[in-house]
């Protein structure tokens, strides 16, 4: 267990580079999300399936958060738009401090109206972090189980939206999406949320639309 | 990101306590398991069917991490063999100290043969810490994608069993059982690996022998 005293230094650190980052991006009209989940929720499918439906209609950049491996940022890269990847190594979410070391990056790649950071596979940690972003999408995949929201709370306490994903699934699992929104709810009333099989295409087309409106405000 | 000097202190605090656990459970003729995985990998379903399919041969105990909620807790309590929670609040791992002052309580459980500890959901944290168990099971579901030992390697490298789950939903996913296996062994070739559906009972009955094997010696 990580000393309190010290992590509430660490986050307090966190937070003042967070805000920096936050206004470096708003000054440059650049929305921007942080999408956070267990390892295999489907976050680089999703900002896959994203990247097609948007990229006519919005400039975009994705920054890429894995502990070792570069293999989601070769899977984005395909897509031709810029990609960089921040290797964290032992630590198990982004910070700020990574971030605000890769916005240059971003800056200079041209017209970037959406920025998707995709956090490293983790439910936990990664809620605690603000980096800067506009908004936190929380994804949860059909086969974790719809009591998800009530023993992780934090992630979806500090989410703004929430994914829930792999809904081509339902029917082989005891998975109840009724029950699974209820208990998101019951932790935070104000998320917005999607139900999304990228397998079948449910629910792109919204959550596409979604992010452009925030984007091309 | 966490200080690393202050980070191998904690660890080096850990490792000394988790020393002490393993020779007190040792001295006791106690055989343990610590098992981790990403949220809803299945690891309380496969405890329970452990429990179901051992209770009668072995003397058993869990002890259950999460945050936030009993219900896993509540879950295992149905089978009635002791289960204690251990809530971890804002940590996100069980570690040494945590299980240290629940040792007293496992103690005075009768014949306890084999202990079980559930860490909390978390692929990454829970890796780095020796609870003074005997071996650290790592789980993996199938709808998590055969990619993961590569991106989160060091819990595979930690783990002496790798348990892949929920194969009965392979044939709705494009995951491949060999190259999961086959990635997972570059990690670490010394793993142990069962394939494993709870839904339709593939490989239980194997990982209960070999659990039963190790208890009873």
């Amino acid at each position: 267990m990580h000393d309190i005293e010290i992590d509430e230094k660490i986050l307090s650190r966190n937070e003042a580079l967070a805000r920096e980052n936050r206004e470096a991006l708003k000054g440059r009209g650049i929305f921007s999300i942080n999408v956070v989940s267990s390892p295999g929720s489907g976050k680089t499918t999703i900002i896959e399936k994203t990247v097609e439906l948007l990229r006519d209609r919005v400039g975009m950049a994705v920054i890429e958060g894995d502990m070792q491996t570069d293999l989601d940022a070769q899977r984005i890269a395909r897509y031709n738009i810029p990609v960089r990847q921040i290797t964290t190594g032992k630590a198990c979410h982004l910070d700020a401090h990574m971030v605000h070391h890769t916005l240059p990056w971003v800056f200079g790649q041209g017209k970037v109206q959406l920025l998707i950071f995709e956090n490293v596979g983790n439910m936990v940690c990664p809620a605690e972090y603000d980096l800067g972003e506009d908004m936190k999408v929380a994804v949860m995949s059909v086969p974790e189980g719809d009591d998800k929201p009530l023993k992780y709370p934090t992630l979806f306490h500090a989410a703004k939206v929430l994914i829930i994903n792999k809904t081509d699934l339902v029917r082989f699992t005891n998975f109840d999406l009724q029950r699974a929104e209820e208990n998101a709810l019951k932790i935070n009333p104000r998320l917005t949320v999607f139900k999304m099989s990228c397998a079948d295409g449910t629910g792109l087309r919204e959550w596409a639309d979604f992010l452009a409106a925030h984007s091309m405000k």
